[in-house]
């Protein structure tokens, strides 16, 4: 018989998320997510739920990190279904915000980091990486959790955090969580469900364009020029994948690299008709 | 006799800081100052004093909020006369960081605040409050103090930080503290000292003007228009003075009023040479 899961205490104001922390047993460990959860969003609060006495989970869709409002209205909401996948997975509350509690009436305030937002996801999707920071440092510092968990998946949003975090003086710490994938190796993202039979066939081609330069790198070539070039063939030999851009950079600044001397990141968007997916490998 | 004054315990980076306020006795109350402190900023202290187990000085020259470089540099600095003021006036410790660790290395974070900072200030200095938002929300992080209080002369900044920390969810409640005036009416400023005893002599046309609209409000002129030209016709009368501008605004948006329904702000910053000096006067 399967165990009985504890449901999560829901909070909806900044005032009561203020109340429910103040009896919180410390330390508290953070998740933000936009719903819409999978084994990915799962993945982080376990290992939220591993460090931490207390773990909060925040559901919010955050209009401003959207630069297409289809995308922001097509993005899937089932509030019951979060709510039971995060106490599965061991979330002890649980923060689902109307817009004015995370914006209240007359916000004009935002949070916004320099260069490390410029290429990959900065460059194809404007504004995004503000919505983003800005959000976040709301979340960040209305928890004071001790830790919050991101996953690699959004590598370049990782890095944008921990830089935000470490100029503000956010003392949260944050912990990268590795990608979770299908079988087929495609990466867990809330927009899979969006792609048709034909496209979500296709979609592991990102993880093999992906696994086709690291298999380059890990025989011996160093030549960034190449790991992509190698990354482009695999992906132009599926022509449902559109792609936006490959990219092979230096994990720290991400600027694009020429030669590999030390670790780098491999790292792309691809479009399926309407879906955009994104995927990457550390290399080191 | 005097009473000797105990020195406040100095920290100098965001390590030490964090060590000394794990310690420190709660409520703590922060003051952040750009140093050259006189009896306007002890008056802060000394409020914080009064309300606060602990009272925290953060003394910072911040270059990010200084438009002109000459400004920069010619604002007066002295770290032995500041902590003595800091310690005869109730401060429990003092942060005086060098500029890397208010700025790590590899910063690029910055927290801006919209509408509210577009007018006055915001319009004759590019940038100002830009730099004032990123390094009090750092400040306001590293400090975590339940109260920060602020000076009414900078009735913007007051409104600016005010927005900032309750659309960023930064729990420190944020404290107004009344003018402090020379004698004949003049606001204290760190930059008085730079004027010349010509322009010294000269400077109380702002408080005068003030006090002139004021006059009208009290006598019942509603008029916005009339009340500004009150102001700009005092401060003619005073060849050393170039005004910058003049306001009776919105209290809350700081807009241009036309006609007063409610309580307003006036406001000016007047130039005496190279010396810009602002006053305000709330009506209600």
């Amino acid at each position: 018989m399967a165990r009985p899961v504890a449901l999560p205490q829901v909070v909806r104001t900044r005032a009561d998320l203020r109340d429910a922390l103040a009896e919180a047993r410390r330390p508290v460990g953070l998740v933000t997510t936009m719903g819409a959860l999978h084994e990915g969003h799962a993945s982080l609060i376990r290992m939220a739920h591993a460090d931490n006495a207390t773990v909060l989970v925040t559901i919010f869709v955050n209009p401003r990190q959207f630069n297409e409002r289809s995308d922001f209205e097509a993005y899937p909401r089932d509030e019951a279904a979060d709510v039971r996948v995060c106490g599965a997975a061991g979330a002890t509350m649980v923060f689902i915000p109307p817009v004015e509690e995370v914006y209240p009436d007359g916000f004009q305030t935002s949070v916004r980091v320099g260069a490390l937002t410029e290429p990959l996801e900065g460059a194809s999707r404007p504004g995004h990486f503000e919505g983003v920071t800005t959000v976040v440092a709301i979340l960040l510092t209305l928890a004071g959790a001790e830790r919050a968990y991101f996953g690699q998946k959004d590598a370049q949003q990782l890095l944008v955090i921990r830089r935000m975090a470490a100029d503000l003086g956010i003392s949260t710490d944050i912990v990268a969580c590795p990608i979770v994938r299908e079988p087929d190796g495609l990466a867990l993202s809330s927009r899979n469900v969006r792609l048709t039979p034909q496209q979500r066939a296709a979609a592991p081609v990102l993880r093999r364009a992906l696994s086709a330069a690291r298999a380059r790198y890990d025989a011996g070539d160093r030549d960034a020029e190449i790991l992509r070039a190698t990354m482009q063939v695999t992906l132009a030999a599926e022509p449902l994948a559109a792609p936006e851009y490959v990219s092979c950079a230096d994990p720290a600044t991400l600027r694009e690299l020429d030669r590999l001397t030390g670790p780098a990141l491999l790292s792309m968007a691809v479009r399926f008709g309407a879906v955009r997916l994104i995927d990457n490998e550390p290399l080191s």
